[in-house]
């Protein structure tokens, strides 16, 4: 089995991160490929970045030569899944959903924590989007930035830490999904702190796209994810730069 | 990994066949252990035989030696999913919500389609207690039983895949989840009817049962599903009979 | 009038009390019948307990001779109402129900108070289930156990107090429902320290009771409460210890 | 125990038919005022005149000389309680409310079957305020008003007859709430045709009213009912006609 | 074009201050009648004062003469404009309403800070009715009221500064509409402190409805809104004072 | 002024279509610029192209030299209004918010109707979104595309006029917004048929996006729609073709 892993931002590090993280959960004869979109945002943070790593998205995933079995889109509270399902009859995972799918089988309710406050706005709209929000007990950000992890990480891991023992605590969160990534020791730190389970996206995302296809299932294409018309798309997709 | 998969009533031949379901969607390496309880109903349809097996089921898992990785229940929109999970610290996976939570990955609205009328607010509740049923579009019901099954399977069949195409087609449903089972060749009908994915809640079950064991996740213990306080209680379990 | 009131935990004191105050609440005319299950936890608290306590409460009621008019659950945020409801033809009232319908005549938002925790997502559920949610400004717990309560009940109390407080100036209640019984004096220190009405559940029950068999009504047997259809039941209901 | 029942309109005919209604429902005991406003519309059908009878309604009570235990405000859908709750300390049921709230001791939903078309959202808007929307399956009107009802009663209650049962077979609902009355066996045919309980209003707010009396509970005065501030009102109330 | 716009209370000095501010706002070639009602609340605070400004609000513009081309109702969380919208094809605008609409085109939040208590249930009944609740994140007051505002205007500008800075940065609002009026400085100070747009209801109102009439669009008359049902009327309007 | 309308599509004909139906509902003094995106599908259906759409509108109105004061997104329930926002301080409206925000001044309901079936869930979200799907009575299709209105626009009329007049019997709508445009008398047709007030979004759109220049509003900076931070985009904008 192949599932392609994209990274909707175009550093090449945090893809490396994503795949190495995407292929310790997957099972012995799945291959994990991440794919870096050719065009796009260092960092996707915000609704006019996240339109741009939708559209890069899918067109890394158009260029990508088939056969294969699924795709998780690896960004957290990102546009652009439903139109990966139109294009494509395989699964497509987005890991937003897949931490909050997975989290609410493990309590009745789930808060995730990010970093930056801009981005709160677009993970709750993802969750609404995927029918996940209603055991969403709150969605929390530290306030730092990916720059700010850079300078201190220190720093930015206790802040995160901090959301999650809060939404444990006044938000009444039984579960916590992790929605920054790349700092060692995150998780641990907050299951230690919080004494709740910690959900980390990709890895959901990788056993639940498995899981879809080990059953057989692919997309609906009956009304919302049905295959764009034939039609004349002009000047797309961009060449490459 | 074993996983024990435990029937909501007391007729061993359901619990044979939920058996072999699971075990067709097991990984290699996988453990499928189907249980039967040792009281209640021989079908379960109603609240009151519902909270009956809620019960069994719980006693059927506590009396069951240890250890075991992970306990589905195998009843459509059946009580007792939260009691099991504060007995035990593996997951608990209730068929109804796995079923649900995988239709979400396919399409944007799914149904549910059932046999008996009276479940249907049983499982519209069950789909509310898991926070899976904003993107429901109905539970439909062909009104038959299970003996009405056994005197023409062919009707019930038909009646099925008529109210799973009412559901596509009037509930703009893009995925079907089937509450009943039994019927041989019904998932085959209902995507030749439909043309949507058909979600079996026990075969989706397995999968997230064993995601949630590979991703070493466990129940959150924090406040709804802490375990029983220790207290007397008078009277139970009942003495076998 | 004979109104049977079920307790949902098994020890007799707690029976009698609450039997006191339906009989204090009740019209000339009604006859009280406190009954205590013959199995289950000595105090509910979770879910485990309150499933058994379910399925004990029924049994209870199925033994208990004809005639009798209504039947009250007294116990706060407990599984099983829907049950009895499908057992019998007469009105079954719960008193997490009876207190919040109550509290929604006299103010535009209400709150529950309780003891522990862990019960505040049941009585949630069980507002949810009962359709009364919407102006439930918070459901909030003191903390402190039963156990707790007998060590120091005036600590107790004034927790509870403090709880009620925060409701109606942080949560914005304008009624309390008091989810915990047995205090002395509660009851009058909530509406000296707060100045809203607090509403008991018990009490609140048998008026309703009353006037619902007054009127004449009973349990719609039209769909989810229909009777159990004819079927083998195994091994149940347990012999008595 | 005294309790006013105001009619919401100047129809002194329907004044007695409610007072009548009342007085069947209400115990020993409990003496019955039914009051007609002294300003308004001879029978109330949408916003305009649903005000009218608002204001209407408080300045009939505020006349009333004191003592009394409770007002019931009877009419369906209409505007107004809230400010009968701020005029007086004693409980206020209006009977939309009433009738809901005892619907969902009955069944897991409840439809109300008004007759004119335009009062519908009125009604939906009512038992929003009450927080009594959850299970409400719908509000169905026949589309026959006060007029045609004079004309050819028979066919006004044929109508009514078949939202009921169109109500429950297609709705789902459980319970049946008369949003009309006056129209002779209507109660009785409604039972017949569909099987399922139906509540009248006014019978349901006496009930409640008594219940709350006999509770010693009233209005809470905490924020939403607190009394009007002192001030100046300008020409007003108005002078008798 | 001709617009009326109706202050809810009787105080003439508010309606001066209405005025200005609609004409303020209008464009030109608009016409702004500023109207008072005969009779009512010097200043409408509560249901009971709410209800009476409703009728008032309406029998003034049912006493103006034709033609006119829209009507605004100036009051925040008042009753009343379904009943205008009966008697009257031309759009009718509530401020509350027109604030709302408004705020949510420049932020994907917004939150009401208004002076009493008392009217944040109002204000936020009137959101639900107009459908622009979905977006609010709060409805705040300050506590102090108009008279208090008379006494110390810098305090209860202060009061309401400080509230519009809670909303932004405890309850995630991005637009604050201001929801009482006449303090001097008070839209610049809230901008100030919080650096999110400001939108005043009246000044809205105004451009809505100048939209309305250009756009030739006028009130449905087709179910809720269609005009009162020719009957006869007792004893109302009332005798000029 | 001068408001820039943005159509989604890459055809000019629709571009000019749009423009004119703006111009028409300009005040004097304002100057509508149609604008067309270099890149896109000749006609938006489904999200594929929708994301597409909104990153070739964002890309054109950034290429568009300053100054300007407004910004229409001319396309009916199509992605990335939001990325918009981030990038411009003026006011930015999209049709299908505009439309509804205005229907909801007339009536108490409304309905979309549109052409293509797939686009339904489309206009729901981006409703969602925008805080205006309370009072949505249904979005309705005629199952039509733009193709078949080419070969016969008389039977595609026909076809969204029997959508509306559905909307306003069966699902209760009290207002219409077409979702649909192009067809000569449409407005008319549909008008004539149920009796209700049509909207159409793009003059809406000018009228309010006027209204918010006039009022000196301009868009919340404060979080969801705060400037992109700075960083670097790799490969884009794309060389024009």
């Amino acid at each position: 089995m192949r599932i392609l892993v994209v990274n909707v931002n175009t550093t090449q590090s945090i893809t490396d991160s994503i795949g190495e993280q995407a292929a310790g959960a997957a099972s012995r004869g799945t291959e994990i490929v991440p794919l870096t979109p050719s065009f796009g945002a260092e960092s996707v943070e915000g609704n006019y970045e996240s339109y741009l790593a939708a559209v890069a998205v899918m067109e890394t995933v158009r260029a990508y030569p088939e056969p294969f079995d699924a795709v998780i889109q690896a960004g957290y509270g990102e546009h652009g899944r439903e139109g990966l399902q139109e294009l494509l009859d395989v699964p497509v995972v987005d890991i937003t959903e897949a931490a909050a799918s997975t989290a609410q089988f493990l309590g009745r309710t789930y808060s995730v924590v990010t970093s930056l406050d801009r981005t709160v706005p677009l993970i709750e709209e993802r969750l609404h989007a995927a029918g996940l929000r209603a055991r969403c007990a709150s969605v929390r950000a530290s306030g730092l930035a990916v720059l700010d992890l850079e300078r201190d990480e220190e720093a930015a891991v206790e802040a995160i830490v901090e959301q999650a023992a809060q939404a444990v605590e006044i938000d009444r969160a039984e579960v916590i999904c992790l929605g920054c990534g790349g700092m060692s020791g995150l998780t641990e730190r907050v299951v230690e702190r919080t004494g709740v389970p910690v959900v980390d996206g990709v890895s959901a995302a990788v056993t639940i796209a498995e899981s879809l296809v080990r059953l057989g299932l692919t997309t609906s294409k009956v009304r919302t994810y049905a295959p764009p018309r034939p039609k004349r798309i002009v000047n797309w997709p961009p060449q490459a730069g």
